[in-house]
């Protein structure tokens, strides 16, 4: 037992060498997003390469691996149980998953990201689809090769989809797509039909920077995000980062002429935030400490940017407030006028601006299309057309252009193929947890209305955020909400949500 | 030869490790200094820790060992001549003084400084310097054993100046500090018996805190310090960082109620950073591209600060700009009362807060007392004793409690011994390269005037910037001007100001 318990503290030690490595990098990339000099961004590139080089170098450690088998004989005889033992079964998938890819693999990827990401942005620019799609087709070659060195006993889509969301596969993905898919489609089509038009110029008035950042400080504040062991900068696209224990930054832009663009993005940040801060401090510096996966993390910003922050009874307490801030704003607008114009329901092409309804057409979309681009089923040089023809199905109308089109989005560029199912993934389990949170604390309306968010943060505590790592995300969702991920419980929300504010029968 | 530069190429991948290392914890601790939110204290802590720990480990590791000594035979037999063959001998420098001290004396000094900084801190707050002199006590111990293990062939003493000042020994130290000291005693009796007394009062009106950062920001852009390289935030204590190439820090405080704290300590700051900016790119990441000594780092935070910025011909230039800055509170200022009010000299036990005059008899109390410390003739317990002793003599009066005496500076407390000195070298140095600067550009009065700097900082990136570490503190002086340090450039230089500000005969 004391053998177990000081392999235990070894495993500890090392463990915290890489992860350390990588909060100083988390750092040095929150430092990147928003307040480098122009001129420090070269040799910030090599730092950032130095610092994963090395936290690479001892995460394969042959020292490690073997402390881990040992660790693995004293987890088979019953001396290491629960999350000791989670914690070993977590550390070999991580050691894993690093050995398994080569290190020439990973530069070139390093590499590619950076050269596929200058291709998109040119592309970008100069809307012409042929500067990128060379680099975009040697990334997905990279990809293939990663996948196939991760796991090559499944399809590719897979291994690269379980780097995001464990466990997961397309084909489970594609089954809860469909489920969805015909459902939002006859939701969206009611919307169109309504008679009903939300006012959203009404969140494109004057609400100065300097008003538009108390306000969403005192906000996420107010949430639960813990300024004392955190904070909120300013940057070009918003993100949440863990730099340590103790330590969350989150990001957003102000636009003097868009309400919305920062008070949601903030919302949805600090719910990000609020699950790194309840991580489990006992396992800092260990995978056990990590969330447990991007849906789950999703999940917890989607659930307090729309089930809170886009609700009804959160504006009803919160309203007030609101246009206090904005000294004559809003004067002339009743809360309902709001709450209807910040849930507008509308076309768009371009999936960042969509709202809750549509929001998932965009997502699906581009899972059909990246799901076929790893098969070799599309391929790069019919993206435009295969997008076009999907965009027209999926959301009744082809983008004039690559730029709305598949040049939009940055993830293919540096690699991510897997990653947007987790988008949708989010959203359908933060519907499921409120639902059982709804079960536990009764109805949330009150509270809502009330600001009475702690209860909400500590169940979202209890039975998400301070497990860490320690349940596989299937698990997790079944501990928590008494099932596996499903669609029904978003449906039922989406449908009574937009039901009512569209007036549909 | 394509042997020899292979070697330098591996010579510098190697380097490379340890200094971005040290870059990233360099950006950890401006941040643990700007935004670190309170929680993440402890994190950082262990970060940091990790960091330097891979630094050393990388910079001790035997394969750069057998590399530099390979370099050295080139070196040797001509093959590596320059400034590549400063390169090799900075590295061993810097190899040697790490593997000199051992690795557990290193962990037991970065204990030490925790626990020291924190005794002083209470100590501090409570006037009881019992709470810290066994920390002390501890701290010089293991700085005794540092001295020897670095070099136990000189004086301890010499052996921990020279971290700092290199080939500095104690014995010139005191040789130019006993030329000093008669004379500034000397002139500030003369100030002490004129009539004339500048009007403090007026640094002290009301400048809002926006607008010092907007003046202050603009008055050291004009200096030439590049924000495009370079930042300026918010922090307790100022101080200039380097994070990498192309990325240099700068900070102050700001003080509604007093206009020079931040105006001040922020040329003086940018001094520093104006020197880091101009280092040598082509050695960024190798011992060759640090600053020649802390003596020259101060000598260009002296030289902005005082021999420009608290100039005459300065504020002729710029004044109009300081007045327009805060409107209403200098009108009735004319601009020689504002020159005489920051030149104002007045006895302080401060050291922090003395004038060009004094400041130097502040250092050299702390630098007998510490000598005597560190060799043994002065007991830890007799300090406060001593400093009451060293004060009247040097100062004219003695502290009225410990915050006032030894408890105001926190150097000792985190073990720095053979610091002190190098503000007043550089000091001395700030004048002789100004006097060499002169000599080569002309009067200067009219570029001050006229708010033509670049000049003055092209000549400093010139004969100092540029080298780096190539040369030592003591041929660089030589090289840039003409001689080795003196005191008697400052010297003229002081009486020749403050005999005018006040008429003295």
């Amino acid at each position: 037992m004391p053998r177990t318990s000081a392999r235990l503290d070894a495993l500890r030690a090392r463990l915290a060498v890489p992860a350390q490595l990588d909060q100083a990098a988390a750092l040095l990339t929150w430092d990147e997003a928003t307040y480098l000099p122009a001129g420090g961004a070269e040799a910030r590139g090599r730092q950032l390469a130095n610092l994963a080089r090395l936290s690479h170098e001892h995460t394969i450690d042959p020292g490690l691996d073997e402390l881990v088998a040992e660790l693995e004989g004293d987890v088979a005889a019953g001396a290491i149980v629960d999350a000791e033992a989670a914690l070993v079964r977590e550390t070999r998938r991580a050691l894993d998953r690093a050995r398994r890819v080569p290190a020439d693999l990973v530069g070139a990827i390093a590499q590619q990201r950076v050269r596929g990401r200058g291709a998109w942005a040119a592309a970008r620019t100069a809307d012409d689809y042929a500067v990128f799609a060379p680099e975009l087709r040697t990334m997905i070659a990279l990809q293939r090769e990663r996948a196939a060195a991760l796991d090559g006993a499944v399809p590719a889509y897979d291994a690269l989809l379980d780097e995001y969301e464990r466990g997961a596969t397309a084909a489970e993905v594609a089954a809860l797509f469909g489920e969805l898919r015909a459902e939002l489609l006859d939701l969206w089509r009611g919307i169109q039909a309504s008679p009903v038009r939300p006012d959203v110029a009404i969140l494109h008035r004057r609400y100065p920077e300097a008003a538009q950042e108390a306000f969403v400080k005192e906000t996420v504040a107010a949430l639960g995000f813990d300024f004392e062991r955190g904070r909120l900068d300013r940057t070009a696209h918003p993100f949440a980062m863990r730099v340590g224990a103790g330590d969350v930054r989150i990001t957003t832009r102000y636009d003097a002429r868009h309400l919305g663009a920062a008070l949601f993005s903030s919302i949805h940040e600090a719910g990000h935030g609020m699950y790194e801060q309840n991580l489990p401090d006992a396992y800092a510096d260990t995978p056990l400490g990590e969330p447990a996966s991007l849906g789950f993390h999703e999940s917890q910003s989607r659930l307090w940017e729309n089930l809170v922050g886009r609700s009804g009874p959160y504006w009803e307490g919160a309203y007030p407030r609101l246009q206090a801030a904005f000294p004559g704003a809003l004067d002339d607008v009743p809360v309902a006028t709001f709450v209807a114009a910040i849930n507008g329901v509308r076309p768009s092409l371009i999936r960042v601006e969509a709202d809750e309804v549509t929001y998932h057409l965009h997502v699906m979309l581009r899972f059909g299309l990246e799901r076929d681009l790893i098969s070799g089923v599309l391929d790069v040089a019919d993206l435009p057309a295969a997008w076009a023809e999907a965009s027209r199905e999926l959301l009744g109308v082809a983008p004039p252009d690559d730029r709305q089109g598949c040049l939009q989005d940055v993830h293919w560029s540096v690699g991510l193929f897997g990653y947007f199912p987790t988008y949708t993934l989010g959203t359908l389990l933060s519907v499921q947890l409120w639902e059982a949170m709804a079960r536990d604390l009764g109805d949330l309306d009150d509270a809502l209305r009330s600001g009475r968010f702690a209860p909400i943060l500590a169940w979202l505590v209890e039975h998400v955020h301070r497990h860490g790592a320690r349940f596989t995300p299937r698990e997790l969702a079944v501990r928590a909400t008494g099932g596996p991920l499903a669609a029904a419980p978003f449906l039922r929300y989406a449908r009574a949500k937009y039901g009512a504010l569209y007036r549909l029968g």
